[in-house]
């Protein structure tokens, strides 16, 4: 795998499969183009060519690509070839929104565990899990040999629960605190914050 | 205000802002550092400077960024001196995670209203909200002159909605369906999908 290619470059890929599988799901054609992805994405078709190039030749000038076997290979270069097991911490009111989302099938990522602190949620059935204690946190994610976790839980156990996740193997983590996580190397982290969103719209209104 | 900031640093400001009110919690100090801020968040002192160099002069040669005014001076480029009223479309489980998110407090927004088509949703008590008929949007929103709505419905129903939302006024929406929004110019978008995040991440693995 080339290493340098730059990491806006790799975020836009996983968009471009989701519009891929999109494509297929409507079912009226079996290939499509730079200009026809770039059209439904608002991203210059130029700029698709040139994502794409970094991994290979995927199209035929004149005839596009096909769809489904793009779509391969882009799950192949994320990875996602076979499904990963996410654990969720925090079974609040977005842990249960997370763990009842149907988003993530066929999209490479199943919710294999649930856990939280509070006697009161624990043992709790949220779609096809029982919410588990976070004392059995690390066994339970060594067991299964858990890479990835998504933090549902406030700022001010955020990093602790993060300095657990990343000792029992988690190597990439997404998490809905608003804080900074320090992480070691190695260790991606994907953060989502309502507001910070927001606040980035509102300076251009 | 400058128009040819580049969106990426328009989108760190917030980062800054968070932290500031992080530092201004903790209430150990009154000024800080672009050290001090890029050590906690990861992101080079060198840069901090640059990006807010855009905007004025912010701090000395060797005393750093007064915290108080600095955060005042981010939350007046960002227009978050007065609260915005946010409209939630969707009261299923992530509709119910955002009614009861504490994480907008101080921050610039309130929840002013949700949203649902579903008979056995609206009157729902969430929070201080009551579930409103979807009928009634156009309305409210035009009425509370809202201009920032959060979307938590499922893809195929996304893009009609935001076409209704956009011709009742909002300028700023936060979507959570996993599809792309055509929306029109002067209308800003943001994307929140679990899955294009995690994949990202994959890919490193």
């Amino acid at each position: 795998m080339a290493t340098d290619i730059p990491d806006i470059v790799i975020g836009r890929l996983p968009i471009y499969l989701r519009e891929l599988t999109r494509l297929a799901e409507e079912g009226k054609q079996k290939t499509t183009s730079s200009h026809e992805l770039g059209h439904r994405l608002g991203i210059s078709s130029a700029q698709i060519r040139k994502d794409l190039s970094h991994f290979g030749e995927f199209g035929k000038q004149g005839t596009g690509y096909h769809i489904g076997y793009l779509t391969e290979q882009l799950s192949d270069i994320l990875r996602l070839s076979s499904e990963w097991d996410v654990a969720v911490v925090g079974a609040g009111f977005l842990g249960h929104a997370l763990a009842h989302y149907n988003g993530f099938l066929d999209r490479g990522f199943r919710i294999a565990c649930i856990f939280d602190n509070d006697p009161q949620k624990v043992g709790e059935k949220m779609g096809e899990l029982i919410v588990q204690p976070d004392t059995d946190l690390e066994k339970i994610i060594k067991h299964k040999q858990i890479k990835v976790a998504i933090l549902a839980i406030p700022p001010h156990v955020a990093q602790p629960m993060t300095d657990r996740l990343v000792n029992a193997g988690v190597k990439a983590l997404l998490s809905y605190a608003p804080i900074h996580l320090t992480v070691p190397e190695g260790v991606q982290v994907s953060y989502s914050d309502p507001v910070i969103q927001l606040q980035r719209m509102t300076y251009y209104l």
